[in-house]
C-alpha cells in the first residue's frame, strides 16, 4: 500500500499556486457542505515527523472557523482506558454540515497495539474490526472519512528529527523514541503497511501521499481532499457492502406468546423477595465495581409498562456512586445532527460502573421506525449496527441485560386511566401516549422483529411479564442477579 | 460550627417511619421543582465512613431518575488538573428543574490543599474564594445549594472503619489513609471546621449532621433537604449580599473616541508585517505549549467588523494541534436552560492551549441586555461575575486577551452592501445584522459600559481600529505578540 502514493509534479512555484488555489477552493466547498450536510472526518495519520501539524495547518487555513475542529489525538489517559477504545472517537464526531480535522487518529492506536512484540494477535484484530466497522458504520450515515497517510523515507525522517532536535523552539517535539522508530524504520514500514491493507475499503480508501517535500505533499493532500468532496457531494456516501460475519442469536419469545397465564405475587411474597434481592444485588454491584466490571442494564417496555417502578427498585439496592441513571428522550438538536449511536456511545458507563437506560437506542427501529422520523433502508440497517454496538462492549467485558416490559393492551388502558384520574400521577401521561396506543398493532410487528434481530447471544432481550408490577419488578431483579452471578462465577 | 449539629429525636420505629414520609414528600416536590424550574444541588460531604453513600441513596430512594443525577467526585484526574479547579463543577450543572447529588465536593479538595503540612495558605484562601464564588454566582442565578456535612466522632469512625476493613466485600473501601486520619482526628477536625466556618455563608449555609447513628442521620438530612427546598420554592434564591472586593480597571477609550484619524496600511506593508508576525506568533505559540501557559483570544466587534477575517490570520500562525476556535452562538437549549456561564466554561481551553471565542460571554451585557433576553439585574450583575470568572482564569496562569474591532457605521453599511452584492458572501448577512445595526447607539452605549467595567487589570479590553481590515488585523497580532512576550519575560 505504502508503494502507491499520490504524487503531484511541478516545480516549487507552481506547486505552491496549486495549493492556493485548491485552498480557496475547499473554503468555497465548505458553504456547499454546510447547506447540503454533508460531514467529513479528514484523518491525517503517518510517520513521525512526516509534517502532519503543518498539513493540517495549511488545510484549514481558508475554512470558516465556525464549521471546523481541529483534534489532536493522543494516547489514551488513564481515564479513557476505562471506556471501550472507540469511544473517544464517537465522542468527537462532527455535526452533519461540519469538519473534524484529526491529528492522528483510531490508527495510532492501532500500531500501538501491532508494535508491541508481545502483540497479542487477536486483541490487534478485533481492533482492526472495531476500527472498520465504525468507519463503515459512519459511512453508511452518511459521513466522509478521508483517511491521508503521510509517508516519508527513513532518510528524510532522521533529517527532519535531527533538524527538530537542534532547534530550541521545537525540540520538546522529538523524543527518543522516534529516532528509535527510525531506526527500526523497515519494523513500522511493514506494520503501516499491513495496517492501510487491511483497513482500505472501496468506501474509504487510503490515501499515502509522498511526504518527502513540502510543497508536494499540501498540493497532492488538498488535491484528493478536494476531489473526495466534490465526488461525495454528488454522490453521499453510504450503502457500503454487508459484512459477512453472522451473529449467534438467543430465542425470545413473540410478545403474543407471553402473559398467557396470570403470574403475580402477594404483597408479602414481593417484600419478602424484595428484601433478598435487593440484599444480593447490591453485594453483586460491590463486586462489580472493584473487578472493574462495566454494566447497561437497559429498559423498553409499553407506555406505562412499569418501567419507571423496576428501575427505582434496582437502582434502590445499588450503591448512587457506582450507577447512573440515562432517561433517553427525543433527541436534541445536537444528537439529531450527528449518528444516532453517538448520544448512546457519550453515555456510556465506565469499567466498574453500571448505567441503567431508560430507553436506549432501540427506539431506531420502534419510535423512529413507526413515525417515519428515519427511512426504510436506514432503521433496517440498524439491526446490525446495534448488534454491532453491543458486540463490541461486551467483547470489552460488558454486561448488557435488555428488557422488555410488557402488558397487554387491557392493563395498559386500566394504568393510563388511573394516571388521569390521580392528580399527583397525571404530568406522567401525555397525548402521545394516547396516539401512541393507537398504533399498538404496528408496534408489536417492530417489537417482535427487534427482539428477534436483537437478541445475540451476548446481549439477549428478556421478556418481563409486567401485567403485575410486583412480579416484573421481582422478574427484573431475578434476572440481574443471575446475570451477574453467572458472570461472576 | 461542627459543634451545631442537626439532630432529630425518637426512637429507631419513629424516625424510620419520618424518613420513609419525607422520602415521599421529597419525591413529591420534585414534580413542583421541574414546573418551577427550580435546580438543585444536593451536597453531602463528611468524614470518611460518616455514612454518606447510604445516605444519598436514602434521598433519591423515591426521586425520577430523569431528573436527578448522582456525581461522586473524586481526586482530580491527570486531565483535570490541566483546568482550573472549579471546572469539573461547573460542568456537572444541572439543568434548571434538576436535581443534582453529589457525594464529596469541591469541599474535599479544599480539605486536600489545607491538610497538607506545607499548605500555602494563600493557595488555600484562593480556593476559598473560589468556592464561594461559585456558590455566590449560582446561587444569583437561582440555583438552591444544599450542603450538608455528616459529622462522625471519631470511637464512632473506629469502630465503622474496622468493620468495613474485616467485610471481604467491603474492604476495599477503606485504606490506610482512613485509618491515620482516624488517628489524627483531631487535625481533620480543626480543618473542617475551620472551612465550614469561612464558607457558611447566610444564603448557601452548612447543615452539619450527627452521624453517628444511621436512623438519625436520615431523618435529620429528609428533614433539612425539605424544609430548605420549601423554603425556596417560596422564596427562590438570588440576590445574595455583594462581596467587598474591588478590581483594578484599566481605562479604555469610549468608542467615539476611536477611529478619528483613517489608518491604513498598503498591501505590501501588511504582507510583510504578516509575515513577520506569523513567525513570531508561531514560536511563541511553540513556548507557551512548552511550559504549558493556557491562553484564551477573545473576539467581539460589530457585525461585519471583521472578526472572522482577524481570527483567521491569528490562528494560520498557530499550530492546530494546540489551539481551537470556539463559535458562540445562540444558546441551544441545553445551555439556555443552566447558568449562562456554564457553556464558557466548559469549552475553557486546557494547560499549553489556546481557545479563540468568537464571540463570547460578553453577549449577556450586549444582545441579552438589549434584546430584553434577561432581566435587568441579572445583567447587571454580571460585570462583577465575569470579571471574578476571568480573575480566576488569571489566576490559575491564563492569559486573556479581549478584543473589541471597531469599525464606524459608514464602513459597516459599506460591508453590508458588499455582502449583498458578491453570491458567496451573502450567507454572511442576514435580516438580523440589518436589525441590529438599526440599534446602533443603543449597542454603542451597552458596548462602552461593558468596556469600561469590565476592562480588569488582568484582562484588559483591546479597541482595534477596524475600518481598514489590513491595519485590524496587524494590530490584533501585534497586541497579542506583545502580551505573550510581556509574559514570557
Amino acid at each position: 500500500m505504502l508503494e502507491n502514493t499520490v504524487n503531484i509534479e511541478g516545480n516549487s512555484d507552481e506547486l505552491k499556486k496549486l495549493s492556493k488555489e485548491l485552498a480557496l477552493k475547499l473554503s468555497k466547498t465548505q458553504q456547499t457542505l454546510r447547506e447540503k450536510k454533508l460531514p467529513v472526518i479528514i484523518l491525517v495519520d503517518g510517520l513521525s515527523a512526516a509534517g502532519k501539524g503543518t498539513l493540517i495547518t495549511e488545510v484549514i487555513k481558508l475554512l470558516d472557523p465556525r464549521f471546523f475542529k481541529v483534534y489532536s489525538i493522543r494516547p489514551r489517559t488513564e481515564e479513557e482506558k476505562r471506556y471501550p477504545m472507540m469511544k473517544r472517537y464517537w465522542d468527537i464526531l462532527p455535526e452533519y454540515g461540519k469538519i473534524a480535522v484529526l491529528d492522528r487518529s483510531w490508527y495510532k492506536e492501532l500500531v500501538s497495539i501491532r508494535q508491541d512484540d508481545n502483540c497479542d494477535e487477536k486483541e490487534y484484530l478485533t481492533a482492526i474490526k472495531n476500527v472498520v466497522t465504525f468507519e463503515r458504520q459512519l459511512t453508511d450515515d452518511g459521513y466522509l472519512i478521508i483517511k491521508l497517510f503521510l509517508h516519508i523515507s527513513q532518510k528524510e525522517q532522521k533529517r527532519r528529527l535531527e533538524k527538530l532536535d537542534k532547534d530550541p523552539d521545537n525540540s520538546w517535539r522529538v523524543d527518543k523514541d522516534d529516532f528509535k522508530k527510525n531506526k527500526n524504520y523497515d519494523k513500522f514500514y511493514r506494520i503501516y503497511d499491513e495496517m492501510l491493507e487491511l483497513t482500505s475499503k472501496p468506501y474509504c480508501p487510503w490515501n499515502v501521499i509522498n511526504a518527502d517535500a513540502k510543497v508536494n505533499t499540501r498540493a497532492a493532500a488538498l488535491t484528493v481532499i478536494n476531489e473526495v468532496i466534490e465526488k461525495a457531494l454528488e454522490n453521499p456516501p453510504c450503502n457500503c457492502p454487508e459484512p459477512n460475519d453472522k451473529f449467534t442469536y438467543e430465542k425470545v419469545p413473540k410478545l403474543s406468546e407471553t402473559l398467557k397465564t396470570p403470574k403475580a405475587l402477594t404483597r408479602e411474597e414481593y417484600d419478602a423477595k424484595l428484601k433478598a434481592c435487593r440484599k444480593e444485588l447490591s453485594s453483586l454491584h460491590s463486586i462489580l465495581y472493584k473487578k472493574k466490571i462495566p454494566a447497561i442494564f437497559l429498559f423498553e417496555g409499553w407506555d406505562a409498562a412499569g418501567k419507571g417502578g423496576a428501575i427505582k427498585r434496582v437502582s434502590y439496592a445499588l450503591d448512587p456512586r457506582g450507577y447512573e441513571a440515562v432517561p433517553v428522550a427525543a433527541p436534541t438538536p445536537d444528537e439529531k445532527n450527528r449518528h444516532y449511536l453517538w448520544r448512546f456511545w457519550r453515555s456510556l458507563p465506565k469499567s466498574g460502573h453500571i448505567a441503567i437506560f431508560d430507553r436506549s437506542w432501540y427506539g431506531r427501529v420502534m419510535v423512529e421506525r413507526l413515525e417515519n422520523f428515519t427511512p426504510e433502508n436506514r432503521w433496517q440497517a440498524a439491526y446490525r449496527e446495534i448488534n454491532e454496538f453491543e458486540r463490541e462492549l461486551t467483547h470489552e467485558g460488558f454486561i448488557i441485560l435488555k428488557f422488555w416490559i410488557n402488558i397487554d393492551k387491557d392493563e395498559q388502558l386500566k394504568r393510563f386511566n388511573e394516571r388521569m384520574n390521580t392528580p399527583e400521577k397525571r404530568w406522567k401521561i401525555t397525548d402521545e401516549d394516547w396516539r401512541n396506543r393507537e398504533k399498538w398493532d404496528a408496534y408489536e410487528i417492530a417489537i417482535d422483529e427487534m427482539t428477534e434481530k436483537t437478541s445475540t447471544k451476548d446481549a439477549p432481550w428478556h421478556i418481563i411479564e409486567g401485567n403485575d408490577k410486583h412480579y416484573a419488578r421481582i422478574s427484573v431483579m431475578e434476572t440481574i442477579i443471575d446475570a451477574l452471578k453467572k458472570r461472576l462465577d
